[in-house]
């Protein structure tokens, strides 16, 4: 590819995006297994796209704000002001701006990416002027829809063995998902939230809900050895799961805070990967993201709904529901029908199409944070995806 | 533990348990990666007991009749001439007529096992001399009840991406699985077999059923590269996929053969891991071993059945209920809740008991060959069993 053609993305995870998306999932380097330097991460998706990470909203990682009340926010304030920030970047770096956007991120990103979309397709409407380049949205094990996406959560601990026949009957039977709300106590009956918290129980607080195979990182071990200066990588399933420590480690550092141009204003709390300064608007939860997704198709645009098959917080069986759902409410018909798709001879996952628009595809063996997990398989994903074409359906060309 | 008191196991697989048990899973010995030698399997279940290996039924592996009509066979007979060989070899070495004897197995052998425990007991209820000193049957991904086992494949397909929403409600809408038979047409409809033949045809044939997150070993370029003497150990999610390969072409060579004294009659065809000369009865799958299950309870023998969570072919989800169900016909009460057990510190998988009497345990992370995946958490596992221990319910002591 040509440079000057060569997309942007951006990229945002729930909360940090440098800390998620660009230094542990999809950027070019991972902290090192001593929290004090870096590695490469030959996966990065930077071998595709500039990379764009804008930590948002305002509060997360070392961003902030002057003025406290800007902590009091939700859905719609986080999507202005990334519209703002964009056309500020772009009046910035004016050769962006005729090249694809792609708008990407997983988890609570479900919410923040649509939105944002929408909000620049209505000034793509409005504009007499620059226009926003979009060309394709894809969001990872996105909060899409409460009523589907919370049952998926107990659907997958049943299936996977992590909670028994009696509980999840107990759940059923107890629990009117149609008016779940996202905030405690849910708007559901006692005898559902009993239900909710058995479950929770039962699953304990020594599986990583993100990726229920994976084991855990011991933290209070793995922090006094990063200050004894030691190498704490810890491999489970070829994942370094104390990586999320490492980096905690290294955003605190001085050295790396001074760098980054970071924390100039000493804030009087240490860098974390979400935020206790928010105050976000637990109501914006319960939005149904699904008609914003069509309203982005309507524009042509492509939009991919991904999922890594081990995530039991947002897990496939909601997200591959919510798809299939909307390409109905559209009178979509199957173009790829669900089936295989591959990556260097082996099985990526499972995908399927709706309409030519519409992409389901699952990242086999992949978390919450698919890249995360799965970098190599999340990078071919990723490639199809930005340039317009569909997942391999054959092995060829074949494994290493 | 003394010598004099370290139990016998006995151990099958659905085909050759030397081929299978021994040499891939639980024995001292794994195939080396270039296929012409063997390295030390540290997780051996040789750790805490005696292991025997029996190739049963007669006709698997390197073992053979002289008289044909014994490969038409099934059940009733593989139970028999398990019973005489057991008569034999206890008669070879009375040294072990005392020690505690462990029947163990899995798949398949979910049919063997308990089969063969009921006619042992029904020796030791006839016998005046020799009675065998059974202690324990575990039996792992075990077939126990087509009803319930059979359907609980294509939900473990639903649930873990493999197949659509729509495929899924197609095998519900148009399958009645109690009258399901082990052989082909099942006794179905035709528009269930149709969509039982299309979920299968999603699933594809670049799955290993047995362990649907694992990476697939290619034969094809495998047998050519161990041919050519390479090594050829492709390791995913921690497992050599290709071992089966390796232990194909192991048992095939003559030096092999020759020093395990087998092959000595030179017979037609080669080493494969089950048997093509052997005509089973089919109409055998179709017994429901849930009674006899129970006759072992009764008899104060515990029962475990274990399940490795990755496997599609019998999957936990049916093991599960039939295990509940088994607990209800007999009154037993819940005596170890459904709960987290552990194994260095993670967790190994979950856990329920019934009647201090009746386990249900999966192995996290584990195929349908528990061992072959997670021989560590296989060997925590089965020690615990051997011992007569409930599996930990505490991560102490802690990880390594």
């Amino acid at each position: 590819m040509r440079q000057e053609y060569i997309p942007v993305i951006l990229f945002c995870p729930g909360c940090s995006s440098v800390g998620g998306g660009a230094f542990t999932e999809l950027g070019p380097f991972y902290p090192r297994g001593d929290g004090r330097g870096l590695r490469l991460n030959k996966k990065s998706w930077n071998k595709v796209s500039n990379l764009l990470f804008v930590e948002s909203p305002a509060g997360v990682g070392w961003s902030y704000s002057n003025t406290s009340s800007d902590y009091k926010t939700g859905d719609t304030r986080t999507a202005d002001d990334m519209y703002r920030f964009l056309l500020g970047w772009y009046k910035k770096f004016p050769e962006y701006r005729s090249r694809s956007l792609f708008l990407s991120g997983e988890s609570y990103a479900g919410h923040y990416i649509p939105q944002l979309a929408d909000v620049l397709l209505t000034h793509n409407e409005k504009s007499k002027g620059f226009k926003f380049n979009i060309q394709g949205v894809a969001i990872g094990n996105p909060l899409l829809k409460l009523d589907r996406d919370v049952p998926a959560t107990f659907e997958y601990f049943w299936s996977h063995g992590m909670i028994s026949d009696e509980i999840f009957l107990a759940i059923n039977k107890g629990c009117d998902f149609e008016d779940y709300t996202f905030t405690n106590p849910h708007n559901e009956s006692k005898s559902c939230n009993d239900a909710i918290a058995e479950a929770n129980g039962i699953v304990g607080n020594y599986v990583n809900n993100y990726d229920v195979i994976l084991d855990v990182c011991y933290p209070s071990i793995v922090m006094q050895e990063l200050r004894l200066r030691k190498y704490v990588t810890k491999i489970s399933v070829g994942v370094d799961v104390c990586m999320t420590y490492e980096r905690f480690f290294y955003f605190n550092l001085p050295e790396v805070q001074h760098a980054l141009h970071a924390n100039r204003t000493h804030l009087p709390y240490g860098w974390s990967m979400c935020s206790d300064v928010l105050d976000y608007s637990g109501k914006d939860g319960n939005i149904n993201i699904l008609p914003l997704l069509q309203r982005i198709v309507e524009q042509k645009i492509p939009v991919w709904v991904f999922s890594g098959d081990q995530d039991s917080v947002v897990p496939l069986l909601g997200s591959r529901t919510l798809v299939r759902e909307l390409a109905h409410t559209m009178g979509f018909h199957v173009t790829v029908p669900y089936s295989t798709w591959f990556h260097k001879g082996q099985v990526g996952g499972w995908v399927t199409e709706y309409g030519n628009m519409l992409t389901f595809a699952t990242v086999r063996g992949a978390s919450h944070m698919v890249p995360f997990a799965q970098p190599d398989r999340s990078l071919g994903l990723f490639r199809s995806f930005v340039l317009g074409q569909r997942l391999p359906n054959t092995t060829h060309p074949p494994i290493d």
